[in-house]
C-alpha cells in the first residue's frame, strides 16, 4: 500500500495523458522535422500540445512556448539566457529560498564574476518586498523569484514583483520558476512583467523528462541547447513527441483541474494539517498563512529527527519528504527553513506533507491517524525528554 | 503504407522498449532520489539501465555513464564542460561534416574568441587525418570528430584518432559524437583515448528525448544543467526513469543486433543501393567506400531536385531525406557533400536512405521499384535535357 503525500517531489501520471502519449511511442514515430507525410501527425501534435500550453499559461503566442526536458533545463536555459541577453550588466537578484536549480546557476554565475543579492524573508516564507525593490540598479541584469515555494507552499505575488522591477529598471529581465505553481493556482502570464517563466510536466501529472520555458515575444534568448532548428532554434534535440503531446494534455486537465484543487485538495491538506497538529504536542506549522498553494504544508516537530520519522513512515507506506529530492541526501537541514529562521528545536524535525488531485479522504485519514503514533514512537527516543516534557506540559495547559 | 527508409533520422521505438517503460509511466512513479521505499523500483531500474548503456559502450565503470536528455544536450555538455575544463587553452578542433549540435556549438565558442580549426574530407567522406595531427598545439584544448557520419555513413577512425590527439598533446580532450554508430557498429571506449562520448536512444529503437554522455572517470566536466544532485551532480533534472530504462534496454538490444546490422541489414542496403543505381542513369554514390555504417546509403541523382524526389516518394508512403533532419526546411545544400566536393551537378538531388533492422526485404524491394519511376518522372520536367541525353548515352554505351 502506497500513500504518497509527496506531490511536489513528483506526480503521478494522468491515465489520459499516458493514453494521448501513446501512439507517438507506437506507429506515429516520425521526426517532426521531416519533409514527408508521415511526419505530419507528430508535427500537428506538437503544435496542437503548444496551443494547450500557451492558453495553461496564459501566454500570448504559442511562439512564446519552448518545450524543454525538465524544470531545471528551463531554468537554466532562462537565467544564463538573460545574462547574455543583458551583457553588459553585472548584478542579478534572487532569493534565499529558491530551488537549487536556481540557487546552484546563481552561484555559478558568482563565480563567474556577478555579483548577487539573494533577499530574504520572514518567518512565514514572505519574501521581503522592499529589499528586493532596492537592490535593483541599473546594473541589474536579471531578478529570478519563484511563484510558489516547493517545501512550504509559499506563494511571492510574483505580479506584483514584476511590476516593481520594471518601474526600476525595464532592461532588468525577470524569471519567474513557477514549477511548484503550475497546476495549483491560475498562471496567466499575459500583462504581467514577467518575461520569463519555467513549468515542469511531472509536478502535473505528466511525465519526468518534459517542462516548458515561456519567453516573452519581445526577449531573444539564446539556447542553452546549441544545435539543430527545433523549437526556432532556441532549443535542439529531437523533439521528444510523446512528452510534449503529454505535457499538453496534462496542462489542460490542470487548467480544468484547478477548482477541484483550490477547494477540495485544500479541504484534504487543512483536514491532515489541522489532524496532525492537534494529535502532536511538539508540532508547529513551519508556514501559517493563508497564501499557500492548496496542496501543501510543512510541519515541524519539535526535539525529533526528520529523517527518523520519513523512515518510520515509509515502512507504513506513506511517502513524505523532509524537504526538496533534489537535495535528499544531504545532512544539511533545509535552506529554506533556514532562511525563515526556523528554530533549530523544529529544524531537523521538519516534513513536507504534498498533496494532488489523486489524494483521497481515506489515504489523508490514515496518514492521520499514523503520523501521530509515529511522532509519538520517536519522541520515546528522543535526548531531549526534558524539553519535550515541557512542551507536553504546556500543550495539556492550552486545553 | 509508409516504407520508413530514414532511420538515421530517428527509429521506431521497439515494442520490448516500451513494455519495460510502461510500469514507471503507471505505478512507479516515484521520484528516484526520495527517500522513501516506494522511490527504490525508480532508482534500482535506473541503475540497471547504466550497467546495461556501460556494457553497451564498453565503458570501465557505471559512474562514466551521464543520461541526457538528447544527444544535442550531450554534445553541448561534452564541448562546453571541456573547454571549461581546459580553461586556458583558447583552440579547438573539429571537423567540417559534424552534426549541427557539434557544429554550431564550435560555431558559438568561436564568437567566445576560440580559434577554430575545421579539418576536411575527401570526395569521399574521408577525414584529413594528417591536417588534423597537425593541428594539435599545445593550445589544443578539445578535438571533437563523429563516429559516423549521418549522412554519408562514413566512418571515422576514432580510435586511431584518439591515440594522434593523446600523442601530441595528453591534456586536449577528445569528444566522439556516436549517434550513429550506436547500434550499428560495435563500440568499446574502453581502452582507447575517447574522453567523452554522446549518443541519443532515438537513433537506435528507445523513445525520442533520452540520450547519454560517457565522460571517462579521470574527467571532469562542469554540468550544462545545473541544479539539483542529479547524475553525481553532473546533470541536474528529475531522472526521466521511463526513458532512461528504455534506453537500457534499448541499448541491450542493439548490442544483441549489432550482427544482424552488419550481415542482414547491410545486405538490404547493398540490395537497395545496387538496385537503385542500376535502375537509374543519372545517379552516382556521394560515398563508394566499404566503411560505412551498415545502414546507410547516400545517392545522388543528376540534374534533378532532390526535394522533388523526397515529395514524390512521401506520396508513395517512402520516407527519405535529403540530409539531417536538423537541417530539413533549410533550402542549403548539405554541408557534408559541399565539403565532400560532391559535384553542383548531383548536390541538390542527393538523398539519403537509411535502414534499420526492422526493414523488410518487401519494403526494399517495393523501394528499388518506385524510386526509379520517380526520378524517370522528375527528369522528364528537368531544364537540363541536354546534359541528360548525355548522361543516358553514356550509361547505353557502358552496357
Amino acid at each position: 500500500m502506497v500513500i504518497y503525500l509527496d506531490n511536489n517531489a513528483t506526480t503521478k501520471v494522468d491515465e489520459r495523458v499516458l493514453e494521448a502519449m501513446l501512439p507517438y511511442l507506437k506507429e506515429d514515430y516520425a521526426n517532426p522535422s521531416s519533409m514527408y507525410e508521415f511526419s505530419v501527425t507528430p508535427a500537428n501534435a506538437i503544435a496542437e500540445a503548444r496551443g494547450k500550453v500557451k492558453d495553461f499559461l496564459g501566454a500570448k503566442n504559442e511562439k512564446e512556448i519552448i518545450f524543454t526536458s525538465c524544470g531545471s533545463e528551463s531554468a537554466n536555459t532562462a537565467i544564463k539566457g538573460a545574462v547574455a541577453h543583458n551583457k553588459g550588466k553585472k548584478h542579478i537578484i534572487t532569493t534565499k529560498v529558491e530551488h537549487p536549480c536556481v540557487l546552484n546557476t546563481y552561484k555559478y554565475l558568482e563565480k563567474q564574476g556577478y555579483k548577487v543579492d539573494y533577499i530574504g524573508v520572514n518567518s512565514n516564507g514572505e519574501l521581503d518586498i522592499d529589499e528586493l525593490k532596492e537592490k535593483i540598479t541599473d546594473d541589474t541584469a536579471l531578478v529570478s523569484v519563484m511563484w510558489a515555494n516547493n517545501e512550504t507552499g509559499v506563494i511571492f505575488p510574483v505580479e506584483e514583483i514584476g511590476d516593481i522591477i520594471k518601474s526600476k529598471n525595464p532592461e532588468t529581465l525577470f524569471y519567474v520558476d513557477a514549477v511548484q505553481a503550475a497546476g495549483k493556482i491560475p498562471i496567466n502570464v499575459k500583462d504581467t512583467n514577467i518575461d520569463m517563466l519555467g513549468v515542469s510536466g511531472h509536478k502535473f501529472h505528466a511525465p519526468k523528462g518534459v517542462g516548458v520555458l515561456y519567453v516573452k515575444s519581445n526577449v531573444i534568448l539564446p539556447p542553452l541547447i546549441i544545435g539543430g532548428h527545433q523549437e526556432k532554434g532556441r532549443r535542439a534535440g529531437t523533439e521528444n513527441v510523446p512528452y510534449i503531446v503529454g505535457i499538453g494534455v496534462a496542462a489542460e486537465l490542470a487548467q480544468n483541474a484547478l477548482e477541484y484543487e483550490g477547494t477540495e485538495v485544500k479541504r484534504l491538506r487543512d483536514k491532515l494539517e489541522t489532524g496532525i497538529l492537534k494529535r502532536t504536542y511538539n508540532s508547529r506549522l513551519n508556514s501559517s498563512i493563508n497564501n499557500r498553494v492548496p496542496n501543501t504544508c510543512n510541519i515541524g516537530f519539535e526535539y525529533i529527527e526528520g529523517e527518523l520519522i520519513l523512515l518510520h513512515l515509509s515502512d507504513l507506506g506513506i511517502c513524505a519528504s523532509s524537504g526538496s529530492a533534489c537535495t535528499s541526501g544531504s545532512l544539511e537541514p533545509s535552506h529554506v527553513l533556514r532562511a525563515m529562521g526556523t528554530p533549530f528545536t523544529a529544524l531537523h524535525g521538519s516534513i513536507r506533507l504534498s498533496l494532488s488531485r489523486f489524494t483521497t479522504e481515506k489515504e489523508v485519514d490514515y496518514a492521520i491517524e499514523k503520523i501521530p503514533e509515529v511522532i509519538d514512537e520517536i519522541i520515546k527516543i528522543s535526548p531531549y525528554q526534558n524539553e519535550l516534557a515541557h512542551l507536553r506540559e504546556r500543550a495539556n495547559k492550552g486545553k
